[in-house]
């Protein structure tokens, strides 16, 4: 069995990967590790966890955990696992990060985006950004996974192969997101009331937000080149899901002609044929949050608009799963030459 | 591996046993029956399940579904299955009916309240009903198991410790009843549009819900005697849920006092503590419809009120799971001798 | 013009009281008292007023206020009148007050459920309950209104007919009620967060709900003797909108018949018909919170159930009208002599 | 008073009709009309109007309608009015046309995106398209007037000075647009289902929605050429709004700088100061649906982004209101020389 201890715990995304572990046959929670619940009963925080979890909330400690189990999540704020991480932890325990501290290779750029020093760069080079379908190989091998965020996997993952190709042109990358409000985490403020987000949408963090660097570099690594993209997210009045809509200009054939829905499809699906957790969906189809609620899937659809010479990309996830918990699970399955698939074999709940 | 057969598998409950089955290692689903979407691809019908379900659906023929399949589920109208049932058919499969036409004993009160005629009532002396919790030796044996109302389970496991014990007055009994909107299912009516279910909450049904002789039928068992209750249903702007908020008096003691919180505690307790999918939950602890979904719990929680002399007794499920499909599964697992909890072990999802 | 102050402007009943004082041709809003937005405008705490109200938040200074209008509006916490409230500011302009301080006459009996002490009893004699449709000449002629409490409204209004006229045993009177998320006010407390609202139900205060001793008050003075009941909240997951269901004990007519829908529907009619903002809906009717929101109606239904002798009554209003500003500004236009309806001619919105 | 009928009044567009018109002191309506409810009580269709509105429907017979009154909106499928309409009727009575089937001038184009044949293109040229802000002089002396789509207002009205001032190159729009449910109509489809729609968003109509000819055809009169422009709308689980998020690249001046956001806002209030129904926010405050709810506002904002070298462009509205009825009215008013604002000075409804 695979010792695991969560940081986090008390954390939405931490709810979420214990409810994804206790499906893990390979997997054993040891350490529910949580800043503002220690010492109280798990199930008491989360009720759902009732007779499930008999636990009590330890403390976020990472170098005492280190020495009890085989892998660490860590879903906490931005700066802390760069506060507290050392070589000595890296040499017992795989860590697995589900903030984004050890994401972007450029400190500078890290710092700019997050407003907060990174204390700890000295693991950068060796961190492995763990978008699983484009670093498979990379993330086997590692000692410490930078789990992506949950707009960015969404976004590249929908935008991949067609930037990879070269089919579109990234300078005109345009990605719209939408997301459910578990995102905005279980922090008692007031925008996350819910008479403030029922029955209401708005974008937020319009130019700012820090998920668009990440974007960037990883779009960058498939196009060969920096790129700038416009991310705008918005806030939705659901639980779960995000959705992305994004815009790009077709690359024109030398012959002038735009290249037709064929070609992208048969781009897509040599990427994503083989993989388990990436969904094409057919042709006309648009992706729906509600289709992969609770489950590990992106659905990608697209659209060749031969009016405007652009491609509408669409993909859907949900931030929960493959946004976080999902994702940092299907880590942990490659860093221990697990199934890939362990404990994330569930289909989709709708209604 | 049970083969197993769904007749009316494109309604609500029809999906959520195929999502329930889909992680069942002893059961494979071999035919998806419906009537409105015959010859149409399953996954077309519910996206969800793209990429999982590859099967067309077919049409709803029971009797040439039973020799091909173990058991059948049919999640089909009031008096389908009483219209098409045989004993052929219930010589070669074992039928699990997650419709009303055998849960009420007598004839004339299921004619009075469904207003249709009952075509088969020869089946219904050895028909089960499918309470697992109550009836658990008997379903074993059974061919044909009356898959509760999701009201009802809810309605019933909340109080059936305290009314068994002679610990309230049934003749008091009052069960106000609030409910998500799938139990509504997905036929296309304009009561069931997002703009008049949103935002709203009614009363519906009031002293006409049909889920109400099979209440009082079930704790007029444990009281051994007839019982009459009140019941109103709620409709809810949420997708699952069912809670139940029910009063009763208490019957005092010989000495006139009331009994208090220990000695129903112990009564629930002694019902409960063995059943792996009701929880009894702390002192002060109300249940929420949250806390369960997507699993196959029922939580449970009461507040003596030494003011009234009532007790206010709260239950909480999923209506497509325990509510529906996933109790159905459970009655699968006891008729064919499996774990009761094989393809159940879901811990609920939050948020 | 009525000059009017509120103190209390920036939680949810205080923007509706905003919103429709701006509709009201005879008032105008001098003072919009805050305790956490002081010298900020009143239009970056609620965009929706952009444009709309130009002013600054003032503090809560009453006494100061008290000088500067005609009416002073409490939408503060419980205590917070009681504590402040001096003959002087009496002298000066009539209160009304949405906090629960004036509501209750036995200071005993406020001070058990509320768990303070209250600071002026010296007032609770004068004070008058500002329930228009039952106190409407007292309220005409008081200095102090003690504007009841949203649940309350509702459940006295539902019940209080059958009641006064001796139709309903009120000591079977069981009050099952439903609320809209912003009855729990804009604080930024985590059971009130989007995530944890949303798609769940539950109760909450079982058998502890302050409102209930208002109800037994006004209830017993229909009654003409004290009465207990039983009162249970809920909460739903919309912003707006209370629905109560309502149970008790027809009694039965010297024959042992009981009375029957005719006879309920005479009386509701009698008590209702001339009042603007009560509806009494046609029979099979049950009200729903979308048809009243925004609006000061209550709308009334009821159904007679002769299996068990009981009468299900059910109302529902919007809280933040009826429930609150509404009835304060209905209680404000009986005070100054205005057309009781100015302000509040405001059709449903729906959907 | 002005004489009104409503054709289609008892869909969710009709229905706000209603509501505003019943709040307006210059008109009052005489023809319920529609083609589902005829001899029905209007207040059994929406009960939100019970003792409001004591009409009964009528039908849809316009000839007959314009002899008995000054104006008639038309809230009807696309193809009705143009397949009724004479010169009798406009002869007779102003109409107000809530359906796409005299916005678009050129028939080829309404033809190649309704897919319908249209059957009165004789008054196309005469039709003014009623956008108040753009149009309001001709709209003043016209006798047919083309309420403009739901999408649509918000869209241009958000990008209109922009455009009109040559600040972004129009080429480059990308309109990621927002709705709620009610824009789908009370049409009872399975897609709009409560089940379908709660706790999920999804692209539709990529690259074919039919608001997109009407929003190139008027900004296009902006920019004094023809103009493609990319239209994505969503669906969003709420009742009422829309949010459009729009993308174009600024106009670099002639030393290749980009303008700022002080040229820009320069721009939107040099449009916008007077304008009562536009509200430009204040500098780094995105729109959000809420806070327009009920009320006739659109609200605008704005975000240059200089590492991109595009403005975001937000706006705000509500789709029954500013999208259908409200701008009905307003249009209503300017025809019939009333103040603009006469019914419309609702302050939105929060939360």
């Amino acid at each position: 069995m695979i010792r695991a201890g969560i940081i986090g715990a008390t954390g939405y995304a931490g709810n979420e990967l214990v409810r994804l572990l206790m499906g893990h046959k390979e997997a054993e929670i040891k350490w529910y590790g949580s800043r503002s619940y220690v010492d109280q009963r798990y199930a008491d925080v989360y009720r759902n966890m009732f007779q499930v979890v008999e636990d009590v909330c330890r403390d976020d400690n990472v170098a005492e955990l280190a020495s009890q189990v085989d892998v660490i999540f860590t879903a906490t704020p931005q700066g802390f696992l760069a506060g507290v991480l050392t070589e000595e932890i890296l040499g017992k325990a795989k860590v697995i990060d589900l903030s984004a501290d050890f994401r972007i290779k450029d400190v500078s750029v890290y710092e700019k985006w997050y407003r907060i020093e990174h204390k700890s760069p000295q693991f950068l080079p060796e961190a492995v950004y763990g978008l699983c379908e484009v670093n498979r190989e990379k993330i086997r091998g590692a000692r410490l996974v930078a789990n992506p965020g949950c707009y960015t996997t969404c976004s590249i993952l929908t935008a991949y192969p067609l930037v990879k190709e070269g089919l579109i042109d990234p300078s005109t990358l345009i990605i719209d997101a939408k997301s459910g409000t578990s995102g905005a985490g279980r922090g008692a403020k007031l925008p996350n009331l819910y008479c403030e987000v029922n029955e209401n949408i708005k974008a937020y963090g319009v130019a700012t937000h820090r998920h668009t660097p990440e974007i960037e570099e990883q779009l960058g690594y498939a196009a060969g080149r920096e790129i700038t993209v416009s991310f705008t997210p918005h806030l939705v009045p659901m639980n779960r899901g995000i959705l992305v809509t994004e815009y790009a200009s077709l690359v024109r054939r030398p012959d002038g002609s735009l290249p037709g829905a064929d070609e992208l499809r048969a781009v897509y699906e040599s990427y994503y044929k083989e993989e388990t957790f990436v969904r094409v969906l057919d042709d006309g189809v648009c992706p729906e949050t509600k289709w992969v609620e609770g489950s590990n899937y992106v659905d990608i659809g697209f659209t060749v608009d031969g009016r405007t010479g652009r491609v509408v990309m669409m993909g859907a996830l949900d931030n929960l799963v493959k946004g976080a918990a999902g994702q940092a699970v299907q880590n942990m399955n490659l860093l221990f030459g697990c199934d890939e698939k362990e404990g994330l074999a569930l289909a989709p709940m709708f209604p």
